[in-house]
């Protein structure tokens, strides 16, 4: 067993986080909270998102947002753009590192975003053509890839077919997500074992949710494959709008404690992220979705 | 890589769990709990506690649980006798398998039970050997396995020292505690390849508290070292005494749904437990602790 020696945590809080916090929040504070991120020593930080406020109502501003993050040298600042609009929106406010996300599952497809996988694939063709010609990297977003709220089990060979084809068009990356975190530990091992065929390891990310309590074991399972990237939200932003009252993305806290007690460098401050993560809870006036975090602040 | 095809859950949420529980619980409320465990399929309950109610207020009614509960067959109810007077009081209330306690930690062992861990030890000989005469199983607990609340680090060889002392005056299965729930994954197998030097791994145990929401994490770690018996808490119930607003035990139902996962056999019924779990969370008036309790119960 060999572990990675280095894990690249993709911070989406601020983004799959807060898309999907009820109240509204200030352009400051988002402001603040990716700056916390980046301070704590966050290299990639999901920033937000360019589409429809009527769809997504969270994330109006965060063109603004771009505009006024402080950009520190190493750090990637990324944006979801589901689309051309957005694509061309989001370089205008001078992104330069954009994600796509499809579906494993059709009836998830259709559902969360209106078309078959086929064709949200094909819409991405010319973002993925323009981010190209323009030097801009491309990272995809495949969910639903350890089951479905409407279908139930998704075979991994159905989420291989779609990760070669976000790759064959240029993704340099493919995060798998459980989005509604019912998959186990040997399920995720055998779903990077399958999609691993056809896409090198080091392309291929982990993104789980804890709403089964599994978040943590899975992120273990994908070290044992060789995965060294996993998406993970500061303080556990973020619910998961298909089961009422369950806790959302992994928290980056919990991730981090883990990977330091492997002894895998990450370059992020714990101390730091647990303080940008109770900041967010407490303009949020919610309770602070890291065990981590709680357990360290409690001690006091 | 090969995991166990059958796990053995040892339920401590009757003990362990409301031992930390503030509020009275009524002898009916506990005989309830434990016959809602049994007829969801646990084989092992550990029902009460044989201790001084000045100490453990909580566990005052032990004995009238355990002559009130329904006795299914094939099921033990077990429970903790730290000293041969409880022991003695274990036996009359018709106790058939007991555990001890013992700690990792030197401090630990002085603040929390009042002497030194040789000492503790040396009270253990004659309880075994009362046990032994009369054919009554003793299971030994070892808390602070993966961290001290006063000393930090807990070596791996100190934990097999007292391992090696609780199995040779005979407990037949040696429980590892992460007590303060600071242990990572990598420490879990460290630890169990470790102690699996001298005590074969079937009679080794994983104990987890989800503090740092490592737990599950760890019980898969442990899984992957060949251990074969955990124990967990239904609802997640109990807290840490030692980091206030923290979690306590692991919920079993949470790793109960790892294990369906994994293909690994139990013979609980997930959806029984997640009754009795919420049963007793009503009574408690408290939030379910479990993670996959709270996600299917929202599921509606």
């Amino acid at each position: 067993m060999t572990l990675p020696q280095h894990v690249r945590l993709v911070e989406v809080g601020p983004r799959d986080g807060l898309q999907n916090e009820k109240q509204p929040i200030s352009v400051e504070d988002k402001v603040r909270l990716v700056d916390d991120l980046s301070a704590a020593g966050l290299a990639y930080i999901e920033v937000g998102s360019f589409v429809s406020p009527k769809w997504v109502p969270q994330m109006a501003g965060s063109a603004e947002v771009f505009t006024r993050i402080q950009r520190r040298p190493g750090v990637t600042y990324a944006a979801l753009t589901p689309n051309m609009k957005g694509f061309e929106a989001a370089l205008a406010a001078g992104v330069r590192e954009v994600a796509v996300f499809a579906a494993a599952s059709e009836r998830f497809s259709q559902k969360n975003i209106n078309c078959s996988i086929a064709d949200s694939l094909a819409r991405f063709v010319p973002l993925l053509d323009a981010a190209k010609a323009r030097g801009v990297r491309v990272r995809g977003y495949i969910s639903c890839v350890l089951g479905c709220p409407y279908e139930g089990e998704v075979p991994a060979a159905q989420v291989a077919a779609v990760a070669r084809e976000l790759y064959a068009m240029g993704c340099y990356e493919i995060s798998l997500g459980d989005t509604i975190g019912t998959g186990t530990a040997g399920a995720t091992r055998q779903l990077f074992e399958v999609v691993g065929r056809d896409i090198p390891r080091d392309r291929l990310a982990g993104h789980f949710h804890d709403t089964y309590g599994q978040a943590l074991a899975n992120v273990y399972a994908g070290l044992l494959e060789g995965i060294s990237v996993f998406d993970s939200s500061v303080a556990g932003l973020g619910g998961c709008p298909y089961a009422k009252g369950a806790t959302g993305n992994v928290a980056t806290e919990d991730v981090l404690y883990l990977l330091q007690g492997l002894g895998i460098e990450t370059g992020i401050d714990l101390d730091r992220l647990v303080a940008a993560g109770q900041r967010i809870c407490n303009v949020l006036d919610k309770p602070n979705g890291s065990r981590v975090a709680r357990a360290r602040l409690s001690r006091g």
